[in-house]
Formats: structure tokens, C-alpha cells, sequence
């Protein structure tokens, strides 16, 4: 059993976690490190971890395992400053939404990967911050690993419990793999989220769009007011499988505009009648 | 006070509309017609409606009032098979998303459009047909009303005051500017919707988009699950305002596409940021 854990980046995901394996009863330490000591005090307050350090070298040197729950931006500099201040067998893992960026700095970090779990728990809130974390915010939602060739077996396992203990259901999967299907299903839709507000905003006034949208507009448009900063570095860090998948789009609206512009309608109703059985059909199976 | 109104085409909007008069104590009688019975007789045993003909004309003989809320490509045939059958002042007013096409199907059937009031009423629901119909489905939501030159004074009131009585915030405007909003705010957003989930079934299983897109896809995608034969009929009808607000998006879209090929964080920051601030502005400012 895992007797300390050191979470750098006690915010809604790293609160949420430790909160979540307190109520299941880990029974063992949870300390906190971050830059704002403020973030910190509050999460000591809330009784989300024990105890925290504002060095993050001090906060590590008895962890047996790290959960890195900062900015994608900010991964490698992170593991630079705790590399030489770990245990020899001490965990690695994260909360990064790109597992292939992470990877290329843990490699440019670490000697070896052994101990190097990477991870994504599919969930999340409108709110951030610690005081929004929730103990069931994991709850039957995914977490993805993606262990490399060189990822211990028992590292692996040891994360894949804690997640577990958490209430996620947790997956394996190749990185490459993860960092496609979550360009598809999550970037890909916010960068489209923010470019619709942008297009509208530049002839409209903010008011007037959300007057006429109704109800669906507000849904569709709910992921354009995530936090920008996070949604860059995700940008920046999945950059390839986001192009990607983006010139796809970009492909399928071009054959769509066409079919407006030539008023093909069975074309139209083709497309749209599949979109919507696929919608349907995708989500009927699942949750 | 209207006697007798005639709804053609009783669905959820019609229906809604006719349960909401009811609610509100509308004294005069409430007549559908249609082409299904099945339809009709399921709003008569629901109270929707008084009496039903599934003969149009007859339907509309002693309306002083006609509410079209049939499919955009309906429009004109409906206007023509009643044109001889209308009382000299019975008002006509529809519900269809298209102003403009709907103007232009209404000149070519009638001499003069004195009594044509065009309306747009901005609600909806997933669920479709009489059996949705919800007396407060208006209630606060904003209907837009777009009177020609030619449309009487009196007829622009009469409906306004029925509207009202639904619980609709009724607004007036320019047809063509009523498209051009509804283009940007309702029509795009489906068409990308549409096009974002077929994107994804092309390379992935239905399933397996809906596990990994959290609940953001999940209110990204829900208005992809709208009728394909109504929106079908709103990109034809509505055509030249979707291509152009379709274009400024393609434009901006590939602004966002250059930033994240030349790792461009700070451009791609302040996309991300002014998106995040119109709509969160939007948001709180209505409703």
C-alpha cells in the first residue's frame, strides 16, 4: 500500500482526487504542493490533504507517488525541480489531457520511465479551483493510462487501484490513441465552441446572441467558456492529432456548404439523418 | 377578440401554442387540420384542440385566424390550398424558422399580404409531435415577429396579443435581419454539429466518440440529434444567411487552425479569452 502521496497542483482535479480516496478510506498521507500557498491553506482548510509544502523538492522527498494535476505547459519544468528529489521507487503519474507530449518530457526529464504512469481522468466541472473539488467527481467516469514500453507492471497497477478507489472506471490505452480520440471528442469540439463565439461576437453584441440561440446555442456554446489558458496548452501540446482531425472537419463542412450552396437536399437530409442516428445510437449506449 | 383560430400542422410548436391559449383562458375555439388523422385525433383526445378536418379548406373556412406550423418546404403548397377558402380578413401567421423564404412563398400565392403576419417563435424541444406539447413551452421565450410593408396594423396586433398571452416576449424585426441571427445563432450551430459528429463516425464507432467526449460532447453534440427533415428544410429556405455566416466562421477557423500549426500560444490565448468572455457576458445578461 501507497503510504504518502504527493499531489502538485491542488485544484479541482487534484482535490477532487485526494477527496475521493479519503471517503473510500485510504488510509494513507496526502500532502499538497503548488505555487499559491493561498490554494493551499484553503485545500488544508477544506481537509483535502494533510498537510502541504510550498517546496515542491520537501513536499516529494517521502512520497511514493507524485500526481502531477498541473498545466500541460507546466509538466516538464515540474518534473525537472522533483526529478532529483524522489524516492528510487516512487510513482509518477498525471492528470495531463495530451499523454504524448507528457511522455516526450518525462523522456527528456527521467533517465528511465519505470516508474512513470501517465494518466487522464476524463472529467470535470464548469468551476476550478480547490474549493470546487468534489468526492465523487470520478465516479464512473474514465481514466486512460498510458504506460509506455518501460512502465513497471506494479507501477501501473498501483495507480490503476488508487483511480479505482476513486470510483473511475480506468482504461489502458496508447498514447497516440488517447491523444486521437481526445483531439476528436474534446478538443476538436472546443476549438469549434470558441471559433463560433468569435465569428458571431465579431458582428454581433453578446447579448443578442444568447437572446435568439435558445436553449441550444447555451448547450453547444457551454465548453466556449472553459479556461482559456488550459485550452492553449492543450492546443499547443496535442497540436498534431488536433490538425488532424481539424482538416477532417474542415473537409466534411466544405462538402456540407457545398450541398447548401447547390440546394441538395437529399444530400442534406443524408448527412444530418446519419449524424443523428450516430448521436442517438452513441449515446443511448453508454451511461 | 379572434373567435376562431386554425392550426395547420399540430405538432409541438402548434400544439404547445394552442395548450398555452387554453391555460390562459382564450375564450374561442381552437380548429386543426393536417395530413395525419392519427395526429389530430391524439390533440383532440388531449384537449389540444376542439375539432379537427382532415380537409384543409374546411378547416380554415370560418378561421379568422390561421397558424401555418408545417415544414418550411410545406409552406407554399399549404398557402395555396387555403388561399381560396380563407374568410376576406382572416389573419395568417406561421412558425417557421425561415422569414424571408417564407415572404417570398407567401407573395407568390397571395395578390396582397394585408393580413400575413410572419412569426418565429424560439422554442423547442428534443421531443417532437402534439403529444410534447407543453403549455409553458413559450413562456419567456422570445417570438419574432416580421411584418411586411403590406401587413395591417391590426392584424401585426391581433397576433402579438396572442403570442403574449402564451407567456412569449414578443419582438418585431426585419425579416432579412431575423435570418441573418437565426442563421448565425441556430442554423450554424446545427450544421456544425451535424457535421462534427459525422466527422467522428467516420473514423471512430458511435460508442466510443460518446465514452471519451465527457459531458461537454455531450451538450456539444445534442442539437445534432435534431429532425433531419426540418433541418434539411431550414438550410434550403434559409440558404444565402447560412452561407455567409458559414463563411465568416470557415475564415475564422482557420485563423485558429494557423495559430495552433505555428504553436501561436498567445494568439491562440486571446481567441480562447475573448470567446470565454462574450459568452459568459451573453450568459448572464438573459435569462
Amino acid at each position: 500500500m501507497i503510504k504518502q502521496i504527493t499531489i502538485i497542483g491542488v485544484g479541482l482535479i487534484g482535490g477532487s482526487f485526494a477527496l475521493a480516496l479519503k471517503k473510500a478510506g485510504y488510509p494513507g498521507k496526502i500532502v499538497g504542493t503548488g505555487r499559491r500557498e493561498e490554494s493551499l491553506q484553503k485545500a488544508l482548510d477544506l481537509g483535502v490533504i494533510d498537510e502541504y509544502y510550498l517546496n515542491m523538492e520537501q513536499a516529494v522527498k517521502k512520497a511514493e507517488l507524485v500526481l502531477l494535476a498541473v498545466p500541460m505547459s507546466a509538466m516538464r519544468t515540474t518534473l525537472a525541480t522533483i526529478k532529483n528529489h524522489l524516492q528510487p521507487h516512487a510513482i509518477v503519474t498525471d492528470a495531463g489531457s495530451s499523454k504524448v507530449s507528457f511522455i516526450r518530457d518525462a523522456e527528456q526529464v527521467f533517465n528511465d520511465l519505470t516508474h512513470v504512469v501517465p494518466g487522464h481522468p476524463i472529467a470535470g466541472r464548469e468551476k476550478s479551483g480547490v474549493s470546487a473539488s468534489l468526492d465523487n467527481l470520478f465516479k464512473g467516469r474514465r481514466v486512460i493510462l498510458t504506460p509506455t514500453e518501460g512502465s513497471a507492471e506494479l507501477a501501473v497497477h498501483s495507480v490503476t487501484s488508487l483511480w479505482e478507489m476513486t470510483g473511475a472506471v480506468v482504461e489502458i490505452m496508447a498514447p497516440e490513441y488517447h491523444d486521437q480520440m481526445l483531439a476528436a471528442t474534446s478538443h476538436l469540439p472546443h476549438v469549434l465552441a470558441y471559433s463560433v463565439v468569435n465569428t458571431l461576437a465579431d458582428k454581433y453584441q453578446a447579448d443578442e446572441i444568447f437572446r435568439y440561440g435558445a436553449g441550444g446555442f447555451r448547450d453547444f456554446t457551454r465548453i466556449a467558456s472553459g479556461d482559456p489558458v488550459m485550452w492553449r496548452d492543450i492546443c499547443l501540446a496535442n497540436q498534431g492529432a488536433i490538425l488532424e482531425i481539424l482538416d477532417a472537419y474542415q473537409r466534411n463542412l466544405c462538402d456540407i456548404q457545398t450541398m447548401i450552396q447547390n440546394s441538395d437536399g437529399e444530400g442534406l437530409y443524408k448527412a444530418f439523418a446519419n449524424s443523428k442516428k450516430v448521436r442517438d445510437h452513441g449515446c443511448e449506449s453508454d451511461l
